[in-house]
């Protein structure tokens, strides 16, 4: 897999600024404050995930408050990743301390809309109705999903476009989300 | 179950007004265009659920297109119901004729917020992603949803507040919704 | 200038119903909690120019709150009229006592793009900077305002589309808004 | 006026990174396709300001897309700054060539919001309807703004908080944006 530079502009004339591509982002969703006996797997897993996607040179999208969402932007900021979080709400120091580009949305709860769809895929750690929604919105939106212990979806009708994957771990979870970022083909 | 007098403000004087409660919203919601050999029932039930809605006193809340919306508001408006429809644009032209009060949002994608936040309870007929997104919108902002042959949804942690009820016919889900708008106990 | 029948559907068949034109929908915009020496005065042209365009059979859209919101939903209701009120949470209970229509639509501030976008016209009285801001939003998606004692907005730059009217009192409000709404020319 | 290091976690440890501020984020509206005899001049303005945010090191927040803010976007760019681009539609591949944070929010007009709330401060360079409609949801959010040759706006009301302050050219809307951006005094 071919890594992205990080920077490119840094050290591009601005005549060919417009042929480099943007990194992947890849939307890491899941409870802003996961409670249960499997609350602390889940945090791990998070900071797993946000740490192997930086490592190959994606960036991660978050919600940028708490939970899973500061777990998976600690992850990436320890590897030296970018990491931007939409805010709920209009005061930029409610990010947490991993969010490197903070935004201020000031849309509420719509702000789920903004996190999935400005990501080429989006991975989803356990997670309650919030997550669930954002599930929804993702696939609304053509974006797929990789569920690790998160939500299981099913309907009675044929659905085309985007699908939900299901990982086994966050490792298999990094391996499909940058693979279908890549948008490559999904074997092997 | 009692019957709300449709438009009390034509007969009681301005002091009373802050007395009446309105009547419960609910909403319809499923795909504007079905498909596949389930299409005609689908938009069957959805017509037959609008009717017995309206019938019981309800106003029924749509996202103002075509299919299953159009259906639900035909059948609340053939039974002498309220229909609200809130659509996607800005042009109040894009809404169905049985829509009697049609809100052009000027949202895109957002205004499916607005159908299940306004609604004291979701009734899903079928649908694609843009019906789970509603259905996960609609459990997030605490609303119950019923469930006519629509999706299954389940998770691996605990989950409170309100759930998805399967419904098997249109009868029972016009019962469970004007219960569960009705905040009564969810026996018999 | 022809008056509305109020609920058509009550009487016509539903073969019929799409024939039948909404009645205009009317904006009334303005400070929730108006202070200053002007205060009491921008409630009572707001609550007139309720009762005038409910006369005329419009149907009055506010933000569904208090200060001119009520005092136009009051003056509307009080003539007989429908109000519907946009509220900004997802609790219905938050609108004014005077709203027939009220919508939780759970969109925070973006609630105001509703307001003014549902509406044929929008009419400001009075108002801070939430008011400048769907002023600005009633522009972009091409409603014409009308503004009594409120913001004045020039340009540099010829702007084509709709336009800020001023108004000298409610009276002269009211007829304007009436006529932009039917789309009629602003001669006279 | 200090200068902030561009990209403080390339050098600093995780730990140390709760304690690093970002850097200024100043946005800058504009019409996406200026006309009129005005128009080379006004994209002239976009580029010199969005040249000398970048050089101050601040990041220039946009729309994305053409006109004001693709020169905002040059400019910053060819001094090597960082510019996020906040898109309407779901489709990233939409960004000018200058952005190098593209965010497709699948907001549609919503996105306006974004725009300036993420921001510390907005300039205005000119602009329309959609412009003056930023204008006024940025007083809304709280945020100063900086009008250059943009629109005037005047109330007969006593409003507090944040203020459009007119500049006469490019170099005085910077030094007025990075001073509100700084919060410092508006002292000389």
């Amino acid at each position: 897999m071919r890594r992205w530079r990080r920077f490119p502009w840094e050290f591009a004339p601005v005549s060919e600024l417009a042929r480099e591509p943007r990194p992947p982002y890849v939307a890491v969703i899941g409870d802003g404050e996961p409670r249960g006996p499997d609350a602390h797997r889940l945090l791990e897993w998070a900071e797993e995930i946000g740490h192997a996607l930086a490592r190959a040179g994606a960036t991660v999208v978050t919600g940028g408050l708490g939970g899973v969402m500061r777990s998976a932007s600690r992850g990436a900021r320890g590897a030296g990743g970018m990491t931007i979080g939409f805010l709920p709400g209009a005061d930029v120091s409610e990010a947490n301390e991993f969010v490197s580009i903070p935004i201020a949305t000031g849309l509420g709860v719509v702000r789920n809309l903004v996190v999935v769809t400005s990501s080429d895929v989006v991975v989803a750690v356990g997670g309650g109705y919030g997550t669930l929604s954002e599930i929804g919105l993702a696939l609304r939106m053509g974006r797929h999903v990789v569920a690790l212990s998160s939500w299981r979806v099913e309907s009675d009708h044929r659905i085309g476009g985007p699908y939900i994957h299901r990982a086994r771990d966050p490792r298999e979870a990094v391996a499909l989300a940058l693979r279908l970022a890549g948008r490559l083909p999904l074997t092997t």
